[in-house]
């Protein structure tokens, strides 16, 4: 788990800030949960991952049991669930939410992975229409879009359509979630390392060239795909809506069975064509995702050479496991850590964003100059800026050296002189000018020279 | 622990937007730490209190062991000791920071009290002017102000004062911290409770009169109080520093030994007249705190009618505990919930602030008319609406009362005519007016009725 220091909180507030304001244009309202759920709300949930589960001891006269009767959040999912069911007569229904929280996982660290890291999740809750895949899919090509990439494309598949898959090819229903875990690994792992796997699982060499032949069709060929991307560049570059729509219905007659699943999938990509999502989805029939609750739709973000930075999809039966009463849902959730790392990685965060603690510094000659310092900072806050006051009486270069260190602009200097005449000295570190002024107009003039400089 | 439901995060977030404005005015900076810390960073910190401490159980093999090895932050003044011992050579001096996080609590629940609660910190580091204290009591009642509180007042009391006035009626050091503890219940149970609770801790009846003499000495007449307060209607309107120093003087006199804390409060009082905590200031000498690593001036938020909003003070001593290097340090806490709960019972959240979901709903009629409907939606979202698409082709009536229900006040309604004719019927629902627009027009007449509206 990791501080964060002054720079790294403003590029993450930075980052929530335009995810929010984005969320909030679609309806989606904000809500909060605790940190820790009850673990049994959390057990029967996360499949394997359960054992990274962060567990709380049982207090005072129970602490000695060694037992947990509380976790830390392991995803926003399960708590929004647990709300849904709980606050059933409260809420309204359809209800939209966003929810950027942190969550705990006992992970190994790795790049980019941490064992408190914030999730920005955005879900629909109460409808089946395709509307909500199709928005979120918007929703989130919006917020991307406002954060700077141009290079991501949104992976689409379907639960139902992966079960019609595996059954097609013979795969028990029982093997069905290992064999998806197997075959999800071909981004990372390649052609090969998926059938070395699926063969250590016991196929056999008929069966394995069954799966690949339909989850790992050989590539179109180079003249089909330009054909198809006339004029863009590369994988990541926009695709239309009927590109996926043909491979969609290449795959019906390979798997009678997913109709409905495929015909699901054609109204999303058709209704999110409507949206800021435009040309940016693709289908991928060996996109899995690991949770275990997705019913439908499922959806994952990637970022040209960088991989996943979000994923979601449909789960309309995790609420009824609180509830008794079943009410279908659908969300998506992004990595902020991983769009972090790639933001910094890009220089993608404005100049704008504030790198310094102050606009300008109030400079203390000795204790008898602190009221007045104390009093030109409250005068300078007035006209808007931000001030800060040095607060012990060191040598003036030693405080002026601080100050450029810090990146603080301007240094305003209050000698015995100016005390008595009721003026200040303003010093700019950029160009080393210095300028007196009435002590009522010296916010004025710093916040027209901070304009110019830009 | 607390779910925030939409209406309660606005409310949060509006609060924790003007506290953080106001800290970044005077210069203070963000800081975020981790939600668990390891135990033995928080053990041996908190005095009687660390019972309350959550503590997180093992993972993996140890987790059968039943110990922990992990803890839920406490407070954020020990995180930030520990943030300040790590990163010494990163951090300039002096560090001004602010940090609005959760802590947790094992704390039985009560009224506006709760297991997971925000605190909202600011503390400054490296520097043992009295400008530190002063600038922390300005920040604070300005923050304060913005929020709209006008009744409330700082109380200022010295650690070292304490000590001296317990050393003066021959309290051991021994027993200063219960004593303490006990005269700081003035306030709660009253001289009365006070002396039975001294007395059942084995006091004698002459030192308790000698304690309560210091302590809580007589109150100055009504005459005396009406001519210091002249014009100003009650306790908790604002005192001149000039009261303030008068009864530092008079204590002097009693307790010779609290010379230079009596000195350093005077100073502070004096330089806070300059801030926006003018007039603010009280000196009281039974305020005593509960944690046992204030080392000097200690400070006490209390508004009319409601108790303690906040507190804080100097802490020279808890870095080095950490770092081996003493780096001095002080700070002010805001118990956000207390704010929050204060701030509704007496309505003073701005009525602009949003509570609805969306400026407009986009009604949807059947699933042919969903793509036109995502298609106005996204182009009423760039005319800077919120827009929220109705996900199902429920009867239209359905839709408008949800929209009505939701606070939503307009509707945009997409027929079969107005989609062939490339328009759009807007509905008002607080007077149930609609009027047709071309679709490109409709996002500012909305915007329009809107500014109408207020």
């Amino acid at each position: 788990m990791r501080d964060f220091l002054p720079e790294d909180v403003r590029r993450r507030e930075y980052v929530i800030g335009i995810i929010k304001r984005v969320y909030e244009r679609y309806g989606f309202e904000p809500l909060e949960t605790p940190a820790a759920e009850n673990l049994e709300t959390l057990l029967g949930k996360y499949g394997d991952e359960e054992k990274l589960i962060f567990k709380i001891l049982r207090r005072g006269e129970h602490e000695a049991t060694g037992q947990a009767d509380l976790a830390l959040r392991y995803d926003l999912t399960v708590p929004l669930a647990r709300v849904v069911a709980q606050y059933q007569a409260k809420l309204p229904r359809p209800f939209k939410r966003y929810q950027i929280q942190p969550v705990w996982r006992a992970d190994r660290p790795g790049r980019g992975r941490f064992r408190e890291f914030y999730q920005c999740d955005v879900d629909s809750l109460g409808s089946t229409s395709p509307v909500v895949e199709a928005e979120l899919c918007g929703a989130v090509a919006d917020a991307m879009t406002e954060l700077g990439f141009s290079d991501f494309v949104i992976r689409l598949n379907h639960r139902q359509l992966l079960t019609a898959m595996l059954d097609s090819r013979g795969v028990k229903p029982n093997e069905h979630m290992a064999t998806l875990v197997t075959l999800d690994k071909l981004d990372k792992v390649g052609r090969e390392g998926v059938e070395k796997e699926l063969e250590a699982r016991g196929r056999s060499r008929d069966a394995i060239e069954a799966l690949m032949e339909l989850f790992a069709p050989p590539q179109p060929s180079a003249a089909t795909i330009s054909k198809a991307m006339e004029g863009l560049r590369n994988a990541y570059a926009p695709s239309p809506a009927s590109v996926v729509r043909d491979a969609l219905k290449g795959l019906l007659d390979a798997v009678p069975h997913g109709q409905s699943a495929i015909a699901n999938l054609k109204e999303i990509v058709t209704l999110a064509e409507q949206t800021k999502a435009k040309g940016r989805i693709t289908f991928d029939r060996s996109l899995a995702r690991g949770l275990s609750y997705y019913t439908g739709a499922i959806m994952e973000l990637n970022v040209d050479g960088i991989g996943s930075l979000g994923g979601g999809g449909r789960y309309d039966n995790l609420i009824g496991m609180f509830s008794g009463q079943q009410i279908p849902a659908c969300g998506f959730s992004l990595g902020l850590e991983r769009i972090l790392v790639v933001m910094t990685e890009r220089g993608m965060f404005p100049p704008s964003l504030a790198t310094s603690p102050a606009d300008v510094m109030v400079a203390t000659f000795d204790a008898a100059g602190a009221g007045p310092a104390m009093r030109i900072a409250d005068q300078l806050r007035q006209s808007g800026l931000r001030v800060m006051v040095y607060p012990d009486p060191d040598r003036i270069g030693k405080q002026i050296k601080y100050a450029d260190g810090r990146g603080i602009p301007f240094v305003a200097i209050l000698g015995e002189d100016e005390i008595r005449a009721g003026r200040v000295t303003i010093k700019n570190l950029a160009d080393r000018t210095q300028q007196t002024y009435e002590q009522s107009e010296a916010g004025a003039a710093i916040r027209e020279a901070l304009q110019q400089r830009g």
